[in-house]
């Protein structure tokens, strides 16, 4: 298997196979096996409306232990209640006695439309297909199970050493770009033959969230379903608090989080361009988050993104009303190198000229300095297209 | 002038002429004037970045005295630093020696484009005219020239009468449908012919516009320039604090102004339907008011309403990242008399299709029940077009 293009990482196993959930053709049942339980961390979303895949696996990953994850593409279970409950259950179990583990150790993760029940028969039927699957199974299958509308699958990889030993970080994502954000939205799988505590594994998955997929917006809505599961089956050297091993895992992490992230704001249908907003010179780091989230979820700035408009009224009419308190006059806006306002006036036709040209690129970094201060941030987003509201105007119909 | 589709008001005069301020033909300047000076009151946009209009306006005011309202529309004077307060002193002091009246009794308030400069020189040039015009002015003359890409003139008004005397509110807005939420965005004033102090009337003013003004969203932007004035001139009734009268004044004060606030939402190319989404079941006002802004200004509910799609997962996962706590499994959700969600759960195929006969309406309300308390809101918001997107790329190109 020397040929395939998502590579192996030491104690897992992987598979992606058909079960007929999705309506359209292709893979819909995705399953990550680890040899034996091992240390599993994970995240999910702050939703209150949490789907019943997120309520079982957020109780399962408690205890800092999991052996498997299991995806299904082409439904949510989301606000489906007690039935939902008992089909993720029913599901899990059936993969559970296939792969001849406690059902406790799998976690269920599901995507697609809200407000429909899985259908559990069919997950039951097609367990022992699946478990037989990863014998000859692939990271590349799984890639592509998990997806929904997406372009492609999602993967990002980085190697590094741990304890003088060769040690891999593998990240597989799903979805959504702006035309799936009710696809429940995005799914990501992390596995690593670190080894890896439990709690420190939490420790690094959370603080790499805040900075990636956390700091990406296609349209401030939050999904009912986003999970993050990180696992780590020890094969290569152990990762300890406070060690330089430590500082590198973490940031390779990371770096996979960050790479997955980019994927999902350039993965949208019309969505021609990601844009990175860099707010600088804020009173703290919270504060230039904020002005840098209303920035980029605003409808305004989004749409004159499309249009490759250097509209910065509209960019600095978002961070006024962000909540955080700036001084107007002191605002510098910067698109590229091209510097469009400053000290809160517009500098001319030439400067918004080569703002123009820098944004007909597909990618590009704009800098909002706000004022003196320390405070940082960065988010990414993507521009608002026609399409975006045609496909979410007809999505269910 | 007895002829008037908008009618007088006693005590005020109205004029609306042409500056050559707006590229496009059509009146740009409008004025209003009391026959003294006479208690008024005013709101303004809570945006940190406020335009200089609104920065001179809010100074002048405090005085709870006014005597003139100086309108421009085709250019906002927004970002427009210290030369754009210059501007906005030099042309409402060429409208005030016009009038014979002190500079600080003249309230600007202007909307167009955001970063350009107000030209002064065309508005001292029109002062004069401007003056002339306010005898045979009308207040429809006035409605037209505050416009900037408006379907046509927003006008309401309410006669009631205090103390047995006749009494009329009148109030005349622009903007902002989705087509110009960058023109900065909404302006309105409001006449009265009644006896009211400034603080009384100020009060009142701020109680209408949170259930009116403040109860309505197009893009979730807060403009620059939002501007709310109310005068009252005193030739009717008193009205006291604490009376019956109050109460109607009141009244009448709050329809006039949600009248036209729901004209604001009506009134976008592209926008197609206003839905009204009515929160109850909420723990407080203040909690109902959140859930019901955080689904109004969703994008993807937005989209839904345009698709006539009644997709009821993402209302109820937008109520669900709004930080108000509430059960999901108590959810109910009706459009119109449709109940499509009933204990957090979808009724089922029938039930959608007659909501979806609903959403064909031009204007609907959307009930969402979270739960036993007694907290309730109602909020306003339009659907999510394609020509949306499409005007709001384009706008400046």
């Amino acid at each position: 298997m020397s040929d395939l293009k998502v590579p192996e990482v030491p104690g897992f196993r992987w598979a992606g196979v058909r079960a007929g959930i999705k309506k359209r053709e292709g893979l819909d049942l995705a399953l990550l096996v680890a040899d034996e339980p091992i240390p599993t961390a994970a995240v999910f979303t702050t939703n209150q409306v949490k789907a019943a895949p997120v309520l079982l696996a957020a109780e399962r990953v408690k205890s800092g232990r999991a052996q498997a994850v299991l995806v299904n593409s082409g439904c949510a279970n989301a606000c489906t209640g007690a039935p939902g409950m008992e089909a993720a259950k029913v599901s899990t179990a059936a993969v559970a006695k296939a792969l001849g583990v406690h059902p406790s150790l799998v976690l269920p993760a599901s995507t697609g439309v809200i407000g429909q029940l899985l259908p559990a028969d069919k997950i039951e039927i097609a367990a022992p297909s699946l478990v037989q699957a990863l014998a000859a199974g692939s990271a590349e299958l799984f890639s592509q199970a998990i997806l929904t509308t997406d372009r492609g699958p999602k993967v990002a990889q980085r190697d590094l050493k741990i304890g003088g030993k060769p040690c891999r970080v593998l990240g597989i994502a799903k979805g959504a770009g702006m035309i799936h954000p009710n696809m429940a939205t995005t799914l990501a799988v992390v596995a690593t033959d670190a080894a890896v505590s439990a709690p420190l594994l939490k420790k690094f998955l959370k603080g790499a969230i805040a900075e990636t997929f956390n700091a990406v917006s296609v349209d401030g809505d939050t999904s009912t379903n986003d999970t993050v599961v990180a696992m780590a089956s020890g094969r290569s050297g152990a990762v300890k608090a406070g060690t330089k091993d430590a500082k590198s895992f973490a940031a390779a992490l990371e770096a996979v989080l960050e790479e997955l992230a980019d994927m999902l704001v350039a993965d949208g249908e019309g969505a021609e361009h990601v844009a990175t907003f860099e707010v600088v010179g804020a009173v703290s780091e919270a504060a230039a988050r904020k002005v840098a989230q209303t920035i980029c979820t605003s409808p305004l700035v989004k749409t004159a993104l499309h249009g490759k408009d250097p509209n910065w009224g509209r960019i600095l009419a978002a961070a006024g009303r962000s909540g955080v308190t700036f001084n107007p006059n002191a605002v510098e806006i910067r698109v590229g190198d091209a510097v469009i306002v400053r000290k809160g006036l517009g500098v001319g036709t030439e400067a918004e000229k080569a703002a123009h040209a820098v944004m007909t690129l597909p990618s590009y970094t704009v800098r909002v300095k706000i004022g003196a201060g320390k405070g940082r941030a960065r988010y990414k987003t993507c521009d608002f297209g026609t399409e975006y509201v045609r496909i979410n105007a007809d999505y269910r119909s």
